[in-house]
């Protein structure tokens, strides 16, 4: 891409410096739950919305975990986004992630169902255990998006993992 | 790969050749279940050895998702292989699978559960529509393999459908 830039797109150069200042002065992430919104909308609308069920509190990882929920259309809850997750291998512990946040967060709005929308690695896996630790005894349902075979998939190509745990969350047909 | 044989690979062809005869003289589909096994060995080790749980069936479109499975370690009962899925597209109706096959299975051996192991596409859908509504009133319990995330994957690559579910088919964490 830095080539391209040099060896003579100039267009390319001013769309990229006009979206870098757009971004700069009217975008930012929402103090709530995390998630882009535009500066002068802080908390966002999915936070604020009226269309937004706030017994439902979907923790995900990053702000894009969100615009990928909503395009599924199956949540109308509200979000708050980690920024990362725990991953020792990168130095990264729960400190550096917006647990803190989400623990206010939890006492304050008092949802009843806490989903975590992790990924399914081990970090994703390091994560969602221990935010479900520290919500025991908060009188929050805490749920994790079902693992199992994706749309459009079969058996054959799906890795063992996968398929071991589809097989003990399957359900009735 | 005709190429490759046309223009000079002569121990690949032989090898080939090989292989061949092999999987002619040697292997057949199992008579019960419908997946690869020796000439000798009909019914197959998975459907006769004292291992395998007869009170769980899983029901599958080819011979080849029965490896798959296998390699999980995630499922120890007897296998249904369809040799297909409904497919009206295709012209492939029910008639075209093992689907009478199965209900005799199921009236003889009579497990608990049927398992459908089957594609998460619109045949795999029709399919396990079309054999759940068979088994009604059969006094079997029949599920269907889990639909969600599959490992080592993330939520925001995850495509629209599949989140739906996964977040349908959420589970306590």
């Amino acid at each position: 891409m830095a080539m391209k830039l040099v060896r003579g797109d100039k267009q390319l150069a001013g769309d990229l410096i006009r979206a870098l200042e757009h971004v700069r002065s009217n975008l930012r992430c929402c103090s709530l739950c995390g998630s882009v919104t535009s500066v002068d909308e802080d908390p966002c609308r999915l936070c604020t919305g009226p269309g937004r069920d706030a017994s439902q509190l979907c923790v995900v990882e990053e702000p894009t975990d969100v615009a990928s929920i909503e395009r599924s259309g199956g949540f109308h809850g509200r979000y708050h986004a980690l920024m990362g997750r725990v991953s020792p291998m990168k130095g990264e512990g729960p400190g550096e992630l917006r647990i803190q946040a989400l623990m206010d967060r939890v006492k304050k709005e008092r949802p009843t169902e806490v989903i975590l929308a992790l990924s399914t690695t081990v970090e994703g896996d390091s994560t969602a255990s221990y935010i479900a630790e520290l919500l025991k005894g908060q009188g929050v349902k805490v749920t994790r998006l079902a693992f199992g075979l994706p749309a459009d998939s079969g058996v054959t190509y799906s890795d063992p993992v996968t398929l071991e745990k589809a097989l003990k969350g399957r359900q009735e047909a």
